[in-house]
């Protein structure tokens, strides 16, 4: 099972007899889909009015709780308002298929896209904090496709010249 | 270093000492450009035709033996023409700063993909196999973007109907 | 102990109970006997008129948490409807004997098979997926002999051409 | 790269050249497919007639040192003849995607299996060494499949009556 | 602490109370030291028969659960009447020294062992499931001694010609 | 042994004949301390300029092979000019003791410099990129000191309202 | 989630209820910022007058058995009063982005800090025990900026004259 | 392939091509025929007059260095004659399946053996240095079988008496 | 936390009430510093007299439990009186730095004390069974020393000789 | 094989052929034993007077390579004259028996030592870097014994008052 904070495991229940999906919530409290189904799997908090909204859009009653603990003011923020622990939804590679096929894409891909963000922009990264994602279903007549785009800053390294010396 | 195949290392070289990019080699040879890097790097093997062409689009003379690895036809294959194994080039999480970022992003949203994917589309994966991606750099006032997509098929998990009783 | 969901701990106590084999149980809900066997174990979800179907076959009264585990509806399901979360079952070289001797047909054999699908077929795998699979016991008067048959389709790697330029 | 004896390695270099396969060379020494694979792959060792007759199949001349390795004559049999160090084609779970699928099949349903060979059979194992395999390409209008079948003795565990007391 | 099955924790429980050694509840129940042993913790179940004896031979009044536990009948066994999950008490090179030693004349003797047993006997393994095993101390003027027996039919790898072509 | 790019072997080698510091090079090539180190390291790649620079501060002659190393020209930067792959200098934990040392922080003060970074400045990292370093002696009656400073640039998760919807 | 000391989860809970950060609360016992929270985070232990204050300054009524964990007197001190286990907040490559890019620093410059201590100092060690760290946040007009450091007592190995023969 | 000193490889070359079995050799040697084996294995040394002996017993000639090596005077004793590092043959759980069936008796049998050995000699071990093994082919009409004894000294803990005080 | 027996969390919560360090318990019992202090880490058992001493000389009332647990008479011992599994207090490179100061000696100079035992004595090790061990604290003027001693019976390697033919 | 440095292995060569233990050599250079044996085995290394005089001592002729290998004066260390990296004689736990018995200590009595040390202490380690160790052969009629010392100077750790605030 996940390693998630308690306040996921309750949420997720809630939305699963709400039957809405992460998308109509996501529209619903006016935010994007994947960063509000990463919000539900613990990966990141909210504000409390975003808290709020979500706990009314699932139609929880006594929902203070759940409130706390998506505004990052309970427990599971270990003492630091906000603060989340990203990580623990998988270890070493990932047993579920769903999860692998996406591990397998950077065993396959992975240094050709570091090749060719090297050529493209130099010597840096791809960050995965200034950076957004998206998961769309693309119809084809072949059958549909997913599509997930990952798009971050591109970050230089610094340059001896802006260390100083 | 990368655990690549023999002519890997050789074309790279004279990939280099050419100037030019993957992406120009793309397009002298009309091909994808993230499949011809991945090419380079061994993680696939090509027609006799198209490794020709890139032997003579990297200006290398007596490249015969480049042209059999590329084609699948030497030593690499294992004894089955055109046979790739794949992976080789990191292992468990990468130490690499390029390849760490692409890693980070599975860890943080990968569970969050396999949600969507299946509130999209049912149970079943995004292929890695009848997969295309693309690495592209996108224009921002606040600094240009790296934008990587991955577009698989969806595959469905067979229902018990299709496997028969 | 096996990380399988809590509807499957209920569910195989009172298959025990019942007396009745994998086999008749899959006969009874007409689905195939693997299939119905990696429900059990919590490797797929089924739809609520199959779940119902179990739950009478092995003679439940109030089984209602025990259907909304099987079609995916309570919180193993981890807040979406029906989504199962593979895996759980052995981690590392299994240490059960059982266990054991699949994997080590995987170590001896593994790459024969690989070199036997890129001959027969090119360069592609056999989906996990769109993928069916038996057990049966076939009579030899030497000793009974375990047939497990792997069935999933051939999907051919994505041609530089399908990619598309 | 695979860890595979010396011979092997040249022995693959020349079935590559003579451009045939591995059902074609298993047919010319009257042998079964899979297991001709395995042989060249260092997983089994066999007699000294039929190490000749490959070595003439792939019309290699002056084959001595390779009809000493696949008989086990030579150095990678550790002083033993005809022993065989099995193993050494992947580690962990193989990062190459047709070596995985398999992987996956025990991950997803290794389990069930273990159950159902436990319900057909009583305690006991299905050998791998008592054992043959193939693989097959079925035809489908859908789409070809791979099939591989693992076909193995069942052994019982040993009653404690048979351990005497 | 070891991964047994909820039974085995009471069993051990009752005899360490009763008094008894495995070797006077073997003899009660007529059954073999070791296997009487594994039974213990866990790595076989026993008919109900044997199963009551044992509660009978450690005093344990309504025993019934444990006599379930014992005959393979209760949630251990996965909803397989009689299935045993095997392993479980130890991993990796394990800590304990007792178990350590045993481990550590696998690391000096084990390659020995096998070479050995290909000498003797051809292309196969000692089974461990066709397998007895016992304990026993033997007087010694220097020191009492430790000997273990390892009794396993051989198993000779299936040659080509019965696999059948 | 490190896994460093060939041409660190050769500069590291004649940076010890010389007799030169680290610091009296960086001070020749106008760069800072632990840039320069690192360069040496084959954790970073600099322009021509300083490559030569550096060639000439050893003393090297017909150091053109360095030079392209250093500029990342030769077959270290695997066919793309100046690409560095970072890492490879240590694996797990470091077993050398001042490595280690450094590694010991993290694990003692790891998490407490996480919450004081949140704290500070909320939901973000310090940047590994946008990042400076330096490594001082400073002088202590009681003996001196190790002093190791980390300057990275804070980086802001992503706020749901710049991911747009 | 983090392997803490019981007294650490109740103690986080009542510092984010009180609003007060970990700087108010180490000027309020007067003590150093990084070490007071590393002491909130079970990495070390405070005397008892400390742990009164501590309790004081976040409200908490009857905190008793929290002063007693802080000043090591309770169970997580495993009967050595004042003992600290230290570790336990992450393992292997940390998965938290904030952790990681800490631990990326001595990926990508650990082995230059290493060489750049041998050169400054000769043989020996940065102390993680003589040591005090910071973690301050430095105003720039390109993005606040992060900075860490570590101040640690250069230790000499013993020379063999130490040792004495 | 194994990690064996370098005159382990030359041995079991000529062994092989002598056509002796270990027996055989530990018959004209007058040693153990395990205790030979690992000899040739490098799992221990001899005299060198045993060393002569058997590079007779090979036919070797010129076996000067092979003496030196038996006899723990070459370089693989690490600068102390007769010194073993012993170990080196396989790693983790063995991936050779007659290697992995010994390995699967201890994860079966190991606690209780572990067990037995406490209850017939109380707190202690049996010594693998003190210590000697055989393996016997014994013939059975229902297949002959591979018994491998190990037999070593009972060690006691040291009780608290002995320590002294 | 430390994997120790049940009765061991209880002992230590006791010994850190009465104020008593290991040293006067182990007098007031009169055994050996540190084989009390493993004794309460649940590292060995004793007998009931001592187990009895212990629990008066923390002033334990209805200690009965505890001495059972001492005396390995409760389900610690797992069905075997007296029987104790030793391990359990850390794991890989421990992570906390006293512990870890105390693997790096290994690190460092664990092979010269093979080599040195191996000169001294010859081929065999130093017992870890029959072994007792203390830490003292040595005045020196430029700073208290830690001083251990590690005490074991050397233990041949048994020549084949005493193996027997 | 341990992954010593190239002048190691010559050393320890002409070390065998010498004939001289670890403790003559020691003594001819007026140097400690244990410190002696880890500067051939790599762990440290010496001034180029003692390197001289250790060539002498093993009446090495042209031994001017090995002088710059033991003084740090070649490509060993990494271009930082005289540095060091330690580690590389073993890793995980240890398979060598003598190597795995010290490693066994600190399993059974590491979290003892641990304990001893904050009881005598207060809060801190024993160093690994001030320190000093022994073996020692001491007489016994029981057996003689290996007696080994570790001996390290005690330190605190930094209390929160000389941090400064």
């Amino acid at each position: 099972m996940l390693d998630v904070p308690a306040h996921s495991t309750a949420l997720l229940a809630a939305k699963a007899k709400s039957g809405k999906t992460f998308d109509q919530i996501a529209e619903e409290i006016n935010k994007p889909e994947v960063w509000t189904t990463a919000l539900f799997f613990g990966q990141t908090r909210c504000d409390e009015e975003t808290a709020k909204k979500i706990v009314a859009a699932l139609g929880i009653e006594s929902g203070e709780a759940l409130v706390m603990g998506l505004a990052g003011k309970d427990e599971g923020s270990m003492g630091v308002e906000g603060m989340t622990t990203r990580g623990g939804t998988w270890d070493g590679p990932p047993q579920d298929p769903v999860l692998y096929r996406l591990y397998e894409v950077l065993v396959v891909y992975g240094f050709s896209y570091k090749a060719l963000i090297h050529e493209k922009f130099g010597d840096g990264i791809m960050s995965a904090i200034d950076f957004r994602t998206s998961v769309t279903r693309k119809a084809d007549p072949k059958g549909d496709r997913v599509v997930i785009t990952l798009d971050g800053k591109f970050l230089n390294y610094s340059t001896p010249e802006v260390w100083g010396r």
